[in-house]
């Protein structure tokens, strides 16, 4: 539908109160199932030997009955969700990864992108390593397993690791007898620590926690390693800076509005910028409606904010499979329509606030534009809960060129007329940074303003890191 | 998730410009799932021949590429979804039924339930009929067959039909060479009339025929039949009289929000009941939500006729899949939690309106206000949009007896109470009647009154339908 | 691979012992699948109540695990495996068939093909039935149900069923407390009675009890109704007469050579078959070889006889999967060759005796022939254990006209010729009739003679039958 | 079934011709399924790109329509099945394996067991490679890939490789624009070159060039390489000697009859076996029979060589699938039976000489004794076409350790005693030697004598081993 993407959720569980592990994995990718829908998997550690199942699909697709009974029981348990277009040989890079080597073995899942992949893999490459996969995954933990090899631990392996990786990481690593989550020290990617009983979970959000029924204990810190084995829970914060530039597209779309990311609601966030749109971009208007999901929340703060009443305005089909079946007319059916119909009245006649939370090609955007204005609306007037989309991202999201941004290859004027919308008012980055109003660490905003908190890779490589995440 | 449930949705093509009418099909039960999902069904004439391929789960479950690519391509096209528990002999049960006859061959796709079944079916069995499954579907059928032998045409063979049959039908009936749509006198379920170039489409709701780009013409008469065949479409109105009675919770819960009904939004007329809500049972509150995805609307009502704000109070799960794995903590996770989460940030330490369509048994309700107090709110006003639920209903849906009703058990005092709610506040049927205020066929409002608009079953049949419906 | 094909295979079992009756019916299946690959079901009956499950495919696809566990335990379980073109509304085909009536429910597995199905199909119509499906199945489960109505009993109903029903039927059917299997007069399919502990059971072969671990009792007679209840077996054999004739195919084709069949070994009768082709149609030869499965025991007997050698001509590939993908040379490849492929060593330089089955449209045999020619052959003398194939059946297979048939549109040397074989021998219908050497029925052999054992549908009644059984 | 199971088979093609190599790799391995049918998988090179799929189960199940259309159109495709219990993080180890090293990419597949592979990796470990499979294929992509990165090509660098590895390994390796087959110096395994048009192709065995309808060129030699490119094909006969070890389970076991390995008939030579049997295990008997499919083509060789007729003794269900569900009685059924069926009328009051190609563990080989019995044979004489297996293998097979073999472990008296059989007779260990007439290589027959072609691992490592692949 047009949106960036997130390229993925991660979670683990430690036991010590003899839950069933693989069931928690399996509710868990549930509740993170938002950041990654392309595949799914757990990887279980029973008495130190770590098996797994991973497959394209949803966690309810990849989990069927007999997938879920093939899993032993273990004591502790990684789970991913990914997005990310799955063809050939991409079943190599579907998570958790495991790896046997000679020191024993390791279970890895990762949220992220490195800014320094191809020079580390050319690195390793060079010094008699032979990767199965492109995926940053598999590049991590052959980083740490080569770390393990020098190391007394494996908190000391990550630690070490943690000096060389460059760019955007959140792990949750299985080791024989440990759980390991750590995270940059830029913190772009979300992960917090959660408990249940006496056990203990690590997930992208809090909504991976809540739909476990466990309790939020706090953020992981951005350059921590929270390691939890039979001793508890202890923190390693050498790589702690106050440098921290966590992605502001955590807030705008990514994460679930019931999440808690670095001690900010998600929703609040959402509702915040859709405050600052009202105070920013005024219109005399009948009625504010959200695109769904996403923009729904801003749209509720525009309308508290304006005093303008907030509708519904679409009805998404949650029935749509993933099938692509040929449409009945194909000049005015499309993917959008299908999706996303309009309920007439409350747009018929009326003039209206459409907020949403960005605009990445505009295409689908100018789609649901012209759906309003099919059922009557009179004027719209855009509202996009986010600054224009400027640069490429480096740091785990799709967006791979300036090419395909309608916003760095147009004035506003023209994304206007392309849009067909009356009226059209962006997010000021100045703005955005103040959604999260209780997240004490500071945000990357590298897609709107070109400036990363980091080195970003070169231009030859940058290309072809592009085709990679393709 | 302690719903009454709608029985079905029907859809029907007559195709006169080369339209893919399985296709169609197709995305018209996608339109149409809301109305039903336990099973799926298409049937497609092709030059007078009938096939049809229909199974157990979503339209997007049993259509898959292979079942797509084995039904014919036809120029007519029936479907069907359809509530109800699937077990043993069950699939005898799933429609569109077609049935091979002496002077033919029929299709027939159907939504309602009758109250003279037991008598019928009786009366056909003595006269040496033999049926594989206790459904309408197959008695009607039967019904229309014995009256085609003894008629010229299909329209006439309907016709005597409705003169024999009782209670709630809407109708889709294809022949050979034609398409028929006709609804019950009391037009207790609704069905529409579309338009697509120049085929014509029936479709329980408008939404049946946005979901393919159709336009709607008008809605099917109660106690009329609309013919479409290669004259175009032609009406019989012998039986259309102004005793109306449609199914008043078709507005209140089962259709969709962008579904127009009799002239009547469905969106509007449930804002129209929050509106009425507010206005019976003002409260002194921060928030108003509701509960998804059926309270959304009602919510928007109350908070636009209070001008208490309105609210996202909860995040619904739209990945958890319908295999049931073992939670993780039997005692404090349940299915509710799983599928709802509450968002904190929207009612911690706040006064909240909390608005659903219905209370049936009201296990789910007070799981609801109980997961609203774990999230902070110091006060939950529950506001129903329907009046208490106090009778069975006849005329398909799933209420069997009035034992698992709580209204019908319990004093309002008593449901505070078992809610855990600090103030209730009920639709009066008074102003039910008037929340879908463009729509001039009468209301069956006999789930609340115990006044049911025709006869219904004595109380010995009722329970032997009771336990089929069951 | 051009063969003439049987309709099906039929179980039944009656427990006594606690015995879990659907495994044993998924086990029969099992032995019983080589009669009909294309679709399999199971109805059970618990405590009188009957529900079932049945789809196109072998036993082992349509019984997953899933499958099996949504079944009930019950006490009586049916089963029936069917070979038949599936497409469109068969699933309204597939058996068993379960039905409800007004004096209970009855299951029902048929193999067979009625003679007089047009005649008593216009006459149940005219008297108020309406069917769903075009299967004889269904019009056999309607006149016991009517039956029945005006009987006392089950097995009065079917007894008097037997004096309407007309042609070819090995019957098992399921009442909510009995379990009877009825055979028709001339006792064109087999059916046989076996013992399980203190449980019975109904199998079309012996196959099928053995699968089990069932002992052989005796087979059904012709005309025998035999029923199963709380009282033990006991028989009706009101329509006994002397004037049997079974489907010599049986032997020489349909079962399976480990069955015994009306007191004959199926594997026996084929070695004698091979023995009669060697003594009336000798050959200097080298070796003798089978076309697997079928051909085998009899190029063993005609060995055996001749003092030729036997070989193995052919290897079969088991793994080939029923979908079709493109070949890789579509001039040198083709679906025989896939499937099966000489052994060189056996055939090269030699005067191979090639043993097959029959022939019927000379087809797949011309290949087979050719496949030898290419391995080196010298000479190939095809001997064909069954006389030529002149006329059409109507019992239960599915040879619908003479067109097709080689031997009905060519003479001897003209098919000799359209094979590419050296010499051609056929068994002759006289001996034939002796190849089940301690088979007291006689015979039906009216596909080589014309002449049938009783009165075979008008020529225009002829062909719509001709069309069904497409 | 209680035999000793082959690793794997592989395959690949060079087109020239613009051939379908998908479908072309889907066909061979069809016929080369036997040598593997818990995995299946297809890599494809489409201008330098190497993708693939793989599964566990066998190549028809695998490569369903939907999994065959996601591989691209290719000019080269490699092919794998595999033997192996396939749990946990075992999809790992599925191939072909495709690696993307710093100087391109590489497929793999590989049939055979390294005996120095665990001091392989240990070496690849201490220089930083970190494995994630413990399978010997990852260990030689590894080293292939080690060397190719100081090597100008990647025949060199498989020259190379070839002095380093040890053991059994019959390699198709496919790189950017080459295809290569590598067998090791002994030649355990087998593999060999066909013919299609102008393409290349090989191949474990010629069943898998028959199954495609390849001309057989010739077999690739013991320790040669074969380079198919745009050039055509050439040969690289450094590591080529005399001493050669061809396991002879190949011909006894593993091949398909109708295959041709080293230049002797795979079929012939079974026969032969029998006819050895004879020689030295006289005995008056009234039948032979064999245990399907592998016994029964020495059967026949006794049979010729005794004039003791040859019979078929049992009927073996090949519609069993793979899932294992309750039997009806514990006591009286097993696997065994459920899947081989006596023919009663081949043993009933016969003295029967029983021929299978070898015993493990003795159980099964009992049971179907029992089953002759039970079926009235009123002797059962054994004939082995094989000699006691009193060592494991170390070259490819599942036989771990001497735990499990009867002949290790038990006189032949006792053998007799425990089979239950009247007499017993093995092949020697001479005359297996001698049963391929025109293979010109040598045999390992390190299985029956302990006395292997080349090192074998040391006893502790052997343990590992044995884990591994148990």
């Amino acid at each position: 539908m047009g949106k960036i993407h997130e390229a993925c959720g991660v979670f683990g569980i430690y036991d010590n109160d003899g839950l069933d592990v693989v069931s928690a994995a399996y509710y868990a990718l549930n509740g993170l199932q938002h950041r990654g829908q392309e595949s799914a998997g757990i990887a279980v550690n029973d008495g130190g030997v770590i098996t797994g199942h991973s497959d394209a699909g949803l966690a309810n697709e990849v989990f069927t009955d007999t997938a879920l009974r093939m899993l032993p029981k273990g004591s502790m348990a990684l789970g991913h969700v990914m997005y990310g277009t799955l063809s050939g040989n991409s079943r190599m890079d579907v998570q958790p990864i495991i790896v046997n080597h000679i020191k024993g073995n390791l279970a890895l899942a990762h949220n992220g992108a490195l800014t320094n992949a191809a020079e580390l893999r050319r690195g390793l490459e060079n010094n008699g390593m032979i990767f199965r996969s492109t995926s940053d995954c598999e590049l991590i933990s052959s980083i740490i397993v080569r770390e393990r090899l020098g190391k007394g631990s494996i908190e000391d392996a990550v630690s070490a690791a943690m000096n060389i990786l460059e760019g955007a990481y959140s792990l949750v690593i299985m080791s024989p007898t440990k759980m390991l989550a750590a995270r940059d020290p830029f913190g772009f990617r979300p992960l917090c620590i959660g408990k249940i009983k006496d056990s203990f979970v690590f997930a992208s959000e809090s909504s991976g926690l809540d739909s476990i029924g466990a309790e939020f204990l706090r953020d992981v810190k951005p350059g921590e390693i929270v390691v939890a084995d039979k001793n508890g829970l202890r923190s390693i914060e050498g790589l702690c800076s106050k440098k921290n530039a966590l992605c502001v597209f955590e807030f705008v779309y990514f994460a679930r509005p019931d999440s808690v990311i670095d001690g900010s609601s998600v929703h609040n966030a959402r509702r915040r910028a859709g405050a600052f749109l009202a105070l920013d971009h005024p219109v005399m208007a009948d009625v504010v409606i959200g695109v769904p999901d996403s923009g729904i929340d801003a749209a509720i703060g525009y309308s508290q904010q304006s005093g303008i009443p907030y509708g519904l305005g679409f009805i998404k089909n949650k029935y749509i499979g993933r099938t692509f079946i040929q449409p009945v007319q194909t000049d005015r059916e499309n993917k959008v329509r299908i999706k996303l119909n309009p309920v007439a009245d409350t747009v018929k006649g009326k003039r209206v606030v459409l907020v949403d939370d960005s605009i990445v090609r505009g295409t689908t955007c100018a789609r649901i534009v012209n759906l309003l204005r099919e059922a009557g609306a009179k004027e719209v007037h855009m509202r996009v809960s986010s600054p224009p989309f400027l640069y490429p991202c480096y740091f785990g999201t799709d967006i791979k060129s300036r090419d395909i941004l309608i916003a760095a290859n147009h004035t506003e004027d023209e994304i206007k007329d392309i849009l067909g919308v009356d009226s059209l008012g962006y997010m000021s980055v100045e703005n955005i940074k103040k959604i999260a109003s209780n997240t004490k660490v500071g945000f990357c905003t590298g897609c709107f303003t070109g400036k990363y908190p980091c080195n970003v890779p070169e231009c030859e490589v940058r290309n072809k890191y592009s085709e990679k995440i393709k």
